[in-house]
């Protein structure tokens, strides 16, 4: 007997323990004419209770623990949403717990987590450190461990809303759901083709974290050195094969991987034509829609599954989003430093209704001449054909523009 | 008879005009604590239709043009929401219509507009200019003028929000509005007052146009000669005196002024705790409550009435509004241009674990020394708390900390 395969029975369980605890999230047709136009629906699990569907699994595993092991406290690793999850089911049950965050979580998260009442301890420069540390200190203090996602009960816990999707649209054709450790789509897609064995799920990963999608399709991919992605809360490194053959191998029908920049692109998306908040990885699924890379049926539905995202990156994402789209730019000329110079170039940028929204003068560069200067100007402008359009009439003009 | 004068009978009609055209949206209780624990739910008409509520009141009035008013097409002033249901609701019925829009408007705005089928015409520097633009368009070329809030149809149109916050919310003490023109809380407070005499309507203006709340107070205010605020959605500079004695003034409680810096940390609020896009008019109500200005009975309602923020200047009210909260600190200090004082700096605030995110150096102005330099740091910190201590270990070091 498999001790990770869970029945529709246990999502039962799961979802008479989440009433009145977790929300049954809204689901509705996307504002925007982009997924209008294809029938793409949106579940916000970003307004789930904590910010992330994690609550759901976290507090049907808590609930299922014994009056003995909820007297021994609990303990989980986490940089963000399991964390929050872990700590905001344990305090409504009364239970002790303990978060072993990387030393690099964002003071936002820490500062979230212990705000539900749990002790959080700062260990390691990445996340396994974090979690291998939480697994002795189980060891030795008696801490009851609650896995992320290897664990039936978390399993089930995150199927309820694959229930919900079916309940309040039955007639959607595909799902999309990211994929990190594996808990969320193994049980929303164990749920549905139990329900409706017609319908597709689709999974995306990162692309600095294929691990799954490898499993899934044979293929393979060099892995960076370092993986530093928006994506954090789908970065899992090497997935559970036990998750892949019980769940994913069985009951998904195809894995995608998306890219930063498509990642970025998505929340920027998200917050200019749906008016919500969604972090890297709960942006991923839409990243891998508006990319194409999924040729999904009509009407479809796309998980947004989380929305911790940390506020003094969302500048950055915005920026790369809208570069993108060719709506910001950054264009680097190498100019003789004249008097009138820097006005003939921004006459040049007035005529073709471009807004400068900064400029930067460099006269110490190694490259540079003496007598030249480097200017970086930061640019509003409509789209990429408006952008080509600026560098062709300042190359006209003679002026040098730097390419990267 | 009071030509603005509505009846529950003319909000009715437009609820079934607006069927099946804009959205029902939806309402609930707040996610952050800090709501939850006073019973503040949000309704969300940022998630409408064109990002707005304005598409309410715009397609009511569009519908009850005659034929030969449709014939003729449409014409209206904006800057921001209302051109954009103009166009949407103008388009869905057949008719044609222009909007003027001052030169300033954002690239984003004009171009969803265009996107809706409006053909845009850019006039006059404010949006003064460009309202007299439209009106003398509209004599000169026969368009019918679609005014943005002084007009029965527009008027019971944003009244079907009234209903739908008394089916969906009968229990609700009070509910929370922002004032611009005052044809949203003249709908909304119409309707509610009639379905419930007990509830309270508050509203809430920027301080920068408080014009409507001096009429109801009778206190005096002095306007500042130029306006800017990021409230631009509700900047109406002389406000309507017809609008007041027919509405504000019998079904408004009370009326409260906002400034910039506290919409700015409701905006960040919405973010970052209920996983939202408000813009800055959308936010007001919410800025009010957030900042002790009302005293609501529980439970009570916030409307978040519109999503259209510009993303280029999200990272401004990101920056300003985590600012306020202490959780982003400029700290400026002059030093002796030497080897090693900036090491000596840094070190200090990595004791003091405060993340550095910007290092800026000024050597040339004025009132520096030839051998000072001036060092503006950006520094992520925690609290206000966290931003004295992090000041009062820089004097205890001797270092000169530059004050405003």
């Amino acid at each position: 007997m498999n001790p990770l395969q869970i029945s529709m029975d246990d999502v039962k369980k799961a979802r008479e323990v989440l009433s009145g605890v977790a929300r049954k999230t809204p689901a509705n047709l996307g504002l925007g004419r982009v997924l209008q136009n294809k029938g793409i629906y949106l579940k916000y699990e970003n307004f789930q209770l904590t910010g992330s569907f994690k609550i759901r699994g976290a507090m049907n595993k808590l609930n299922s623990l014994t009056e003995e092991e909820r007297a021994r406290g609990v303990i989980a690793a986490s940089a963000g949403n399991h964390a929050q999850g872990v700590a905001f089911g344990a305090s409504k049950l009364g239970i002790q717990s303990t978060i072993v965050m990387p030393m690099a979580a964002p003071l936002i998260k820490v500062t979230a987590t212990k705000a539900y009442g749990a002790d959080v301890i700062l260990h390691g420069r990445y996340f396994d450190e974090a979690f291998q540390e939480a697994k002795r200190l189980a060891d030795e203090k008696g801490y009851v461990f609650i896995h992320p996602y290897q664990d039936p009960y978390v399993i089930a816990g995150q199927g309820t809303i694959g229930h919900e999707i079916f309940e309040a649209l039955p007639q959607m054709k595909s799902v999309v759901i990211p994929i990190g450790g594996g808990g969320l789509i193994s049980g929303i897609a164990y749920v549905l083709k139990n329900l409706n064995p017609q319908i597709k799920i689709y999974g995306v990963v990162s692309d600095q974290t294929p691990g799954m999608m490898e499993m899934k399709t044979g293929e393979h991919h060099v892995q960076p050195q370092f993986i530093s992605t928006i994506a954090d809360g789908i970065a899992v490194k090497n997935p559970s094969k036990e998750m892949f053959e019980t769940y994913i191998n069985k009951y998904v029908d195809d894995i995608v991987a998306v890219n930063d920049n498509e990642i970025a692109q998505a929340i920027v998306y998200c917050m200019e034509v749906e008016k919500v908040i969604t972090e890297g990885s709960g942006a991923a699924g839409l990243a891998a829609v508006l990319n194409g890379k999924l040729d999904l049926p009509d009407p479809s539905l796309v998980l947004l599954c989380g929305g911790n995202i940390d506020l003094n990156t969302v500048s950055s994402v915005i920026e790369a989003g809208l570069r993108k789209q060719g709506r910001l730019t950054r264009i680097s000329v190498i100019v003789n430093d004249l008097p009138g110079t820097l006005a003939e170039i921004t006459n040049i940028f007035a005529n073709e209704r471009a807004n400068v929204l900064d400029v930067i003068h460099d006269r110490v560069s190694p490259e540079l001449g003496l007598r030249q200067t480097r200017i970086d100007f930061l640019l509003e402008t409509m789209s990429l054909e408006h952008v080509a359009n600026i560098k062709k009439t300042l190359r006209e003009e003679k002026i040098w523009i730097l390419e990267k």
